[in-house]
């Protein structure tokens, strides 16, 4: 009786454990093709962690900070824990910024970490046309990751990969019910489907895949990708940490500072009669125009 | 024939424009009657407009910049656009980080905009009460927002109030499948649930209101509500903007930099013979030992 819209998502159970050299989408294939035979539209959310698995993307645990070093192109922020440890929120290689690179060490094997997928987008491709060849459909697919997020407490599942499903709904250009442009809304559905699905799949479940039914409207052979999620550095209003900003700006105005203070310091003493050097306060005004050399860095 | 988990989403039509003094909860339980009467366990997700409009929280557009101003308790980053506008992100009276304070100007009547519930928490809980009582149901209610999100493009819909469902699946304590402690995994629910409606309310449709069916396990009356989603800025590495805490750190170091740099400049005039001052290189090595005055403010 509902005259509105609506989508449904499930999450199959029996994938079971996966393994280094593992066929992926055949696994997931199987268990769908006896649960829940995927239909033409269908978005199926695939959890990163499985992929990298069957993508054989583990390191030895030994080497846990090395492989999130090598997989940092940007520290972004770091913060050590009073407890010892530190939160090390990077960009990676991938262009995704994330705690420890993406870098898992829950549910891997003992001894060893687990890197995100080589190319996400591509692993989704490669999982969309095998799943789409064997049931005769159209499919999107999304790959996830959990991701923290500035200004929230918790965590949600993001986008990292998508194939055949539209990563935004560009609404740019539409206007609202007055009539008047909706300028700024780009909804980011494939985060927002990462999100509805990690909302029945199961970490600790053995439930890494969810298939949504009923958003075939979302779906588009020629878009483009997770990685336009990504936000640039130089777009990012928050592409460094609030204290390493603070702590860069400090160095750099520590050192012109020194240079205008080392000069007006010489100038004053320069005014003042040899022997009797002014040391009480520095002189008013704006000293901005002194040409003084660069002093070494402070603070 | 799915043996895994599974969930539905509905976003009913029919509930129309909302104006201020509706009482909301009948007209959605209306909607909600005729189409999909609600279930025990089921968790309805409401976009905070329509919650705002109802509670009457039109201010007259003329007064845009007044209204954001005073919903803004501190200023995170701002950014002016080449081709004119800025935005504006702020933490609001509310707690919540948002552009322009969450004060909207789209979709409301000509020459208003519109803020942000009162108490969102509240909001939902009134909702919860109303709807539980008309069905005999237990319920979870939830009013969402759009949110802009740093490092990523576009944006997604979050929870801003609840109240009858969790707003974190805490996991911590949990352990994953090789039995070690899964120590940091708190599933924003709430925000994850928002984020699955948005794909199917419709701002400019008609349609602001969803029914999720199937996660009553998410369902706690003692649920504290979506503030606790709210990180506060002592605990947040991202609380002011990046360009926002250079600018800052740059004051700081200008002024201590100008203090060492004067008194070494006053210093090294003494050193050297009146009316020859030395006005070449600042010295080598460190100046910090200088106790000097705090020189004006520079850069």
């Amino acid at each position: 009786m509902v005259s509105g819209a609506s989508f449904a998502v499930y999450a199959p159970d029996g994938i079971g454990e996966v393994q280094a050299g593992d066929d992926l989408a055949a696994l997931i294939g199987d268990a769908l093709a006896e649960q829940l035979p995927p239909q033409d539209g269908d978005i199926l959310v695939v959890t990163s962690k499985v992929v990298s698995k069957a993508e054989g993307r583990f390191v030895v645990a030994e080497d846990r900070e090395a492989a999130i070093a090598a997989e940092t192109v940007r520290v972004v922020a770091t913060r050590e824990h009073p407890g010892g440890g530190a939160t090390r929120i990077v960009e990676s290689r991938l262009g995704i910024v994330a705690a420890a690179a993406g870098v898992d060490a829950s549910n891997t094997p003992e001894g060893t970490v687990l890197l995100l997928p080589e190319d996400p987008d591509a692993s989704a491709r490669r999982l969309r046309e095998a799943l789409e060849r064997r049931f005769g459909v159209r499919l999107g697919v999304i790959v996830s990751d959990t991701l923290g997020r500035p200004w929230r407490v918790g965590q949600t599942d993001a986008a990292i990969g998508a194939s055949g499903v539209k990563a935004m709904d560009d609404l740019r250009g539409s206007v609202d019910a007055q009539g008047r442009p909706l300028v700024v809304t780009q909804p980011a559905v494939a985060d927002e489907l990462a999100a509805a699905a990690d909302l029945v799949k199961g970490k600790a479940l053995g439930r890494p895949v969810a298939l949504v039914r009923g958003l075939g409207r979302l779906l588009d052979q020629a878009a483009p990708g997770a990685k336009v999620l990504q936000r640039g550095a130089a777009d990012d209003m928050f592409s460094l940490g609030t204290a390493e900003a603070r702590q860069e700006g400090r160095r750099l105005g520590d050192a012109e500072g020194y240079a205008r203070g080392y000069a007006e310091g010489l100038r004053a003493a320069s005014r003042t009669p040899a022997g009797d050097a002014p040391a009480g306060d520095a002189p008013a005004g704006d000293a901005r125009e002194a040409d003084a050399p660069a002093g070494p860095p402070g603070g």
